[in-house]
């Protein structure tokens, strides 16, 4: 890795952090350049304009859950045990220490949906990819006959996708202590009503 | 109505219009003084600073879906009905005109839940109190032997609010068609296995 790689990977995680807790919007190149040690100049050399940091923050935290969290469970059994592989890893995902402000696809889900643009296409692109993995695990497990024949995988997919928001919300805006447990109960509910 | 309140709630509209769609830390004064058009100085003197906009933005939509939402569902006959109404006045609001941007205490969640200060403290007792009031209405349902004796309704109030989460994350971002169809039917499962 050469040391201009190492630079921008590194402003990266700075920013990816920052972007967790204030959202893409309120980045601001000025206080990235400070905090990463950098000139104002130095950091647009890198990144040209705001947007496209947005856009390779963005990029960076997608190619980071792929290899931290669908890469590993896709190692898992097929079938049920990798279905919850998946939902562990984003538990994972949502208290990694590189993302001190939570899952920054959530974050800027709600900043991005009335913002149409590459950074909105490339959020809800990456988005379908996720419920179709989870979707897809889910008819393997059909597949498996671990879960029922009749089983809808992307309806599947859509109500973990709900526990997790639910999960997001009630942990980090509310501080609700039982969140996780909550979240873990209707999994389990979930994994039962669909089971043979 | 004096002028100056007219005034001030014309701009409390337009901020809460703007908040839904950009969030409420992307408001800025003078374009809401253009918008309004009065100067930025006529702006300053209703509200102060930014930070006090905001706060009242917060306090307009809370009022809004109190005298909108709340208020007309506690009309409705107790038990399941008064669920049903509360639920279906949900909808109501995230399709309101005056928020284009669909629910602004949801994109405020994932905004503020790492900044505390008393926007945040404002957000989350809010969210205290319609998940309270929902779960109260969950309650008179039990006591109306609606539904079962042992429900949870605390649990009863999450799993609706999970039910419209994801709504609002796959009609908005996702623009998925059949969200609202996908959360119909799942609050009808969640009416089915609470019933006595």
């Amino acid at each position: 890795m050469t040391k201009g790689h190492e630079t921008r990977d590194a402003i990266l995680d700075i920013a990816l952090a920052k972007a967790s807790q204030v959202g893409l919007g309120a980045l601001s190149i000025g206080e990235l350049a400070k905090e990463a040690g950098m000139s104002k100049s130095g950091l647009f050399a890198h990144f040209e304009s705001k947007e496209n940091l947005q856009l390779e923050v963005m990029k960076s935290a997608a190619q980071r859950f792929i290899e931290q969290i669908v890469t590993p469970a896709l190692r898992s059994p097929r079938g049920e045990p990798r279905v919850r592989a998946l939902f562990e890893g984003w538990f994972r995902w949502a208290k990694d220490a590189k993302l001190p402000g939570g899952c920054l696809f959530i974050a800027a889900a709600t900043e991005l949906d009335d913002q149409p643009g590459p950074l909105r296409d490339y959020l809800v692109s990456s988005q379908r990819d996720w419920l179709a993995t989870f979707a897809h695990a889910a008819k393997i497990a059909v597949d498996e006959k671990h879960f029922r024949a009749d089983l809808d995988a992307d309806k599947f997919a859509r109500r973990v996708y709900s526990i997790f928001l639910a999960y997001h919300h009630f942990a980090r805006l509310l501080r609700m202590r039982d969140a996780e447990t909550q979240a873990r109960d209707e999994f389990e509910s979930l994994l039962a009503e669909s089971r043979v």
